[in-house]
């Protein structure tokens, strides 16, 4: 008999009978003779509904109350997805995060998971019931308040639990049925992949793909948590991400997949003189301001004024405020101009063949080159590469490196409708 | 320093801009020096969603989900509020029921209170925060499962909790602004009782003057709890309903007030045979099936052979229950009918005054004859006189029982639109 965890969406359980079509496919999982842990976010709009009221009350609400808010959506979800198995005859309890041991760090809005006790859990599960456990929030074991886990809280909720219960495979259910080498809606041939590896999937996440949040995979890494990505919709067997690239032979490394990326914005500091401890400067401001930056480029020094330029992209939303505080440096530092550009796009090629096949790197240029498309700015890892473009050019280059590394099948991607929460 | 508890109904808090004028008041009260613990009910329709949200996945949903979903309401109003007085400037702390210390029988959707251990409101109040804590609901002990009070179960989580902290004064808001000698909307001088006994108010409680649920009465009454009746719409005073009966002197000693029921339905049992022990089987299985009985009248046997027949008033939702079940037991029994009416009405006068001021129950019958309204129940207690009549004759009967023991003050009632939650 396996133990195993499924999450379940917000999509997926917009409203009654979609949550009758995920408690059916819970039952059955249990009638193949296993234990079932499922975990539920809060029911499509709920949260954005949530978020309304706390705004029309109080636009700058404390942490701890926009919590306490929040995790009610969750236990709605988690409490009608219970009724809804009972009502096909099998037996459900449904726990808050504090009622399963999800213990958190006291960080209202963003905490993280600090252990995981669900004693409570086992025993229902031992007794012979299905457990729904609420995701996203958990309890600081200080203060006993209860928190949230911000972004992907959810699914980090089911690989937390599914590490914590020894569950032989954490199932993410979605809008979407897997992992593809691109998104289908850009490439007519993207091809679902069997079986990716966990710095794959990392590195994906990172770059782009929205289908797993990154915390989620570090975590399932981390505990080595097996995870497979279906869709709520059809009996698709997914994704399983899975297992380290460097047990990957060599000869079966591949290139993954090509993901692409609108949500940055690219910021250029001109002429900051090139002296020790100024770079240092200008990215200990974008942190303090808690904005991640992710690719960063700085010149060679012009000679005649001993001058320099620097690069950086950071998330979209929080360009105007990047801006703003360098803006007030540009003063103090001396430095000729701040410069803004949300018109960018990323692309990036992700596998573990990268590592054994020469000259990745020399095709990924030529691809770009061939269809017109202009590099600003290149990220590498060992088993990625990502580039800065136009965002109108976006499209194009997804589909022009997916051709040139050939990650296409034979047939057209079924591409679903959604909003890929 | 005092003590204050609140409680706020669900219609005081529908929207968010009432949801601002609670917390206008809540921050009033502490500004003047108190020490505040709010309770409060869930947003006005928001029951009634989830109740229908649960009736489309599980028309017979499991009572422990149940409990589980509609705790949620509380919840989502009890943090709205928190942030509401947090944006005036003041400091507020939600806690759910289980986090107040709210322990309760196991039984889902109707638990009683056990226990309230309130150490964490205690702390929080003396941190000088604002308590809210979510009304309705608490946990069971033993199963640490989240179980809900049933009707009235807001009010009476105010006055366990005001009990339990020792609260100078236990305050219940909602859309009236006090106890009155008759419903203002029938009899247009009823006046506003500035106190009442604990004693008094149960009794218009028991006969279905809809201000304060019965339990929540009993609750204050055995922990001394003074309790003020207040609307979250007007600055006006209120009834004070505290002390007992027995230390109102005699002189003082007056009628309280007039209140009608049109809930309840009449069920007669026709030759039914006067032996031993009949009566009895006929109000077992009604107990059995869960279904109170208010009035009863058994009628002197008939001579010639040897039966009699019984009259019982229950609540009218439970009507057609009752009759099906008493139509079962007729074959048995052989008695030759069972008649239902669901067109009466009851009318009731209550006040300590009754014990000493003779002739109150011949004013009372004389004023229905004036009126032409036919008595078919009588039941009594030691300060109240109730009889069950036609219930197009209620209205009637009201006015002419106010007319008729001089209740009624020289000024108009003003009336307060709402539903009286």
């Amino acid at each position: 008999m396996a133990l195993v965890v499924q999450k379940y969406g917000g999509s997926s359980l917009e409203n009654a009978e979609r949550i009758r079509r995920v408690a059916e496919r819970i039952v059955e999982t249990k009638k193949q003779g296993n234990d079932v842990v499922v975990v539920c976010s809060a029911m499509g709009d709920t949260t954005d509904e949530l978020l309304d009221l706390a705004n029309q009350v109080n636009p700058v609400p404390p942490a701890r109350e926009m919590d306490m808010l929040l995790t009610a959506g969750e236990r709605i979800s988690n409490s009608l997805v219970a009724m809804a198995i009972a009502s096909l005859g099998a037996s459900a309890r449904s726990f808050t995060g504090s009622q399963a041991g999800v213990i958190t760090t006291e960080r209202h809005g963003n905490a993280r998971i600090v252990e995981v006790t669900p004693g409570r859990v086992r025993e229902a599960l031992d007794e012979g019931h299905i457990c729904l456990v609420a995701g996203f929030q958990g309890v600081n074991r200080e203060t006993r308040d209860v928190t949230t886990l911000g972004r992907g809280g959810s699914d980090t909720t089911a690989v937390a639990l599914a590490a914590a219960l020894e569950a032989d495979v954490c199932e993410i259910y979605s809008d979407v049925d897997g992992v593809y080498t691109a998104d289908p809606r850009i490439v007519s041939n993207a091809q679902r992949l069997d079986n990716i590896s966990f710095e794959e999937m990392l590195e994906l996440a990172a770059v782009g793909a929205k289908i797993l949040q990154l915390r989620c995979v570090e975590y399932a890494r981390a505990f080595n948590v097996p995870l497979r990505v279906r869709s709520s919709y059809s009996n698709e067997i997914g994704t399983l991400v899975n297992g380290s690239v460097e047990d990957i032979p060599v000869e079966e490394a591949v290139l993954t997949g090509v993901a692409h990326d609108r949500s940055e914005a690219k910021i250029t500091i001109l002429g900051i003189p090139d002296v020790a401890g100024q770079a240092a400067q200008v990215f200990r401001a974008v942190a303090d301001a808690e904005i991640n930056i992710d690719m960063v480029l700085q010149n060679v020094s012009s000679i005649d004024d001993n001058r320099t330029d620097i690069t950086f992209t950071c998330p979209r939303e929080d360009g105007p405020r990047a801006l703003e505080l360098l803006k007030k440096l540009q003063v103090e530092g001396d430095w000729k101009d701040v410069l803004y550009d949300d018109h960018v796009g990323k692309v990036s090629l992700v596998g573990a063949g990268m590592k054994s096949h020469p000259g990745v790197t020399a095709t990924f240029c030529e691809a770009l080159a061939q269809s017109d498309v202009n590099i600003e700015l290149i990220s590498t890892s060992e088993i990625r590469i990502s580039v800065l473009i136009r965002d109108t050019d976006l499209d194009t280059a997804v589909r022009a490196l997916h051709e040139a590394f050939q990650l296409g099948g034979e047939e057209e991607a079924v591409v679903y409708a959604g909003t890929g929460r």
